[in-house]
């Protein structure tokens, strides 16, 4: 017994300890347990599910040595406070949309996406080899934090509303339930944004106390079942042009892992942001299909709607940048990738997807 | 000295058999020690690198113990037998092209992309949450292999030509050195597809002894510096919608890992499969103004030659799922699912896309 105990010491494993040790080739590696805060509620699967691929896929990496514990919101520590869980080291990780703490400083949206920002291919591209990830990471440092995007949902929808809007003029005096930047773009435009939990979108629209709300994409719009109280479904989300979540890292708590654990992370998370947007376009079609065939009415933003925002955010951006020099410097980085993402995209990418969707629709 | 071997020995280390054991918790794993033949010469930095990125994100993981040893064409086996040697067991794995093999059987070149195909974006959901990987792993299991997706160009150029294209009736005669089923495909429309190898397209073109050549995107292209001999660069490339790599494994190979390496093998798959694309969506815009700069001309593929060429690829598929019905079934599956996503993509992305490309050229 004395002699199976010294063998499991020498392997650096049992005691707690061990965990912070960097193992030598050959040792096994040590048991590690993390806790993680994740801002999507489980009946969210897509969302929530990023944590679970990435979980996963570094339990089986490590043979189950290192386990995540997921926390839904509420068990730990509610949906907009997970990142101040990971800061306090109350939890070790967290999954969250970090344009949520934007409030803190808006250079937090930028990380998300933004109104008229990037697409998701862009925003992926922008992050791992445009710049993004380093220069949000020196934004993080002040927050004993970082990051690594970890799933998109792809372009959105923009919003169900009771009534169509013919034009600009309509959005005047209406009530949208909206958030974070795209809620201060939409009240330039003399909307009036609200701030309602997602569990009660549909009895205020209902009772008619909000004209509009924006959510996510058909599969998750479909579960909330708005059709029924605003059937006028409106595309595309110029909210974010794509909306990228991140895992969020204590960086007292990752600089104890051992360098694989770290590279497992790492890899895990790369699968994670690819995973969920492939599960998106997998599942936003046949969503689409169900929620017009219950008989919600697709619409096409008005132009001068589109061109209207995009002035306000355009403002509101310079705005900001004047104020907040952490945000001027994301944002120009941000916008000069995204414009020569675009130069590219319309040669091929948008030209190719042009002429397959006028095919399809000749059948 | 005994006291250290002995340990050695119950981590299951040191001997070459323990490659082969399932370690339990707790044990170190085996080193092990694998060779991959890419496809892709280390001149094309962004598709050799796909394999790189997979070993290294391997290696990481497992603190060096999993080394897999690149090789470029011609290092172990030429660019083309790279499936013949996994099969053979030459090497453990490849990372290729799988339409490279479509002479042994068309449905090869489903894996891959074929003109009209999917997106990007597209083809990624179809492999991970569409049944695509489960339909190419049930065609490879006679070929004593696996593969995983691991890298992506997004949609191609399509192609240099020395004189314009202003109808489908130009492409008469043509010759176009251009392979696969696209080649086929620009057969039916009169052309003369040409099997030349990379390094003598510049040649070729410049001797006038073929007429155009298709190649990659403008990353790619710029390396081979066809401005001068073929000033006409034509958009989109419709030969293949996006073009989707592999890494092939050797099934007997494979199932011999323990558990935790192949669950690292899968996850740094998925980690280059998108690093790949995000490589190309981050190099392309910057090469595509050089292209311009130093005087090639992009031209739009005439409607009608994009018209012509869907007609002739949809009844040459017909023709050989007429007789082959392995490619009947993936072809039935991969059909559906692109038309089910370009009807969701004309909502959201598509539209999102449209305006902020008008944007863009507005300033």
């Amino acid at each position: 017994m004395i002699r199976r105990r010294q063998l499991i010491k020498a392997a650096g494993l049992g005691a707690a300890g061990a965990a912070l040790a960097m193992p030598a080739l050959g040792q096994g590696l040590p048991e590690v347990k993390w806790r993680l805060a994740s801002s999507f509620p489980r009946s969210l699967d897509l969302l929530h599910g990023g944590a679970e691929v990435f979980a996963q896929a570094v339990a089986d990496a490590t043979d189950g040595k290192f386990q995540i514990q997921i926390f839904a919101p509420g068990e730990v520590v509610s949906s907009l406070e997970a990142l101040d869980a990971v800061q306090k080291g109350t939890v070790e990780a967290c999954h969250t949309a970090l344009s949520y703490y934007w409030g803190k400083d808006p250079t937090f949206a930028l990380a998300t996406g933004v109104p008229f920002g990037m697409n998701s291919r862009q925003q992926s591209a922008w992050f791992s080899h445009g710049g993004g990830n380093d220069l949000l990471n020196e934004f993080l440092k002040d927050f004993g934090c970082s990051a690594l995007p970890a799933g998109n949902t792809g372009c959105q929808m923009g919003g169900w509303f009771r009534s169509e809007i013919k034009s600009a003029a309509d959005l005047n005096g209406l009530k949208i339930r909206i958030g974070g930047v795209a809620g201060k773009v939409l009240q330039r435009l003399g909307a009036v944004p609200q701030q309602i939990a997602a569990g009660e979108i549909y009895s205020e629209l209902d009772k008619g106390s909000i004209d509009a709300a924006a959510w996510v994409g058909p599969y998750d719009d479909e579960k909330i079942g708005l059709t029924k109280v605003a059937r006028f479904y409106y595309y595309p989300g110029w909210l974010a042009g794509s909306t990228t979540l991140h895992l969020v890292f204590n960086q007292a708590k990752w600089n104890d892992l051992p360098k694989p654990y770290r590279a497992i992370l790492t890899t895990a998370a790369g699968l994670a942001n690819a995973d969920m947007q492939a599960r998106y376009d997998a599942a936003n079609p046949a969503a689409l299909k169900r929620l017009v065939a219950g008989g919600a009415k697709l619409r096409a933003i008005p132009q001068d709607v589109l061109e209207a925002s995009y002035k306000a955010a355009s403002e509101l951006y310079k705005e900001i940048a004047d104020d907040n020099p952490k945000f001027k410097k994301v944002l120009e980085a941000f916008t000069a990738f995204r414009n020569d993402e675009y130069l590219w995209w319309q040669v091929a990418e948008y030209t190719y997807d042009n002429f397959m969707i006028r095919q399809r629709a000749k059948g």
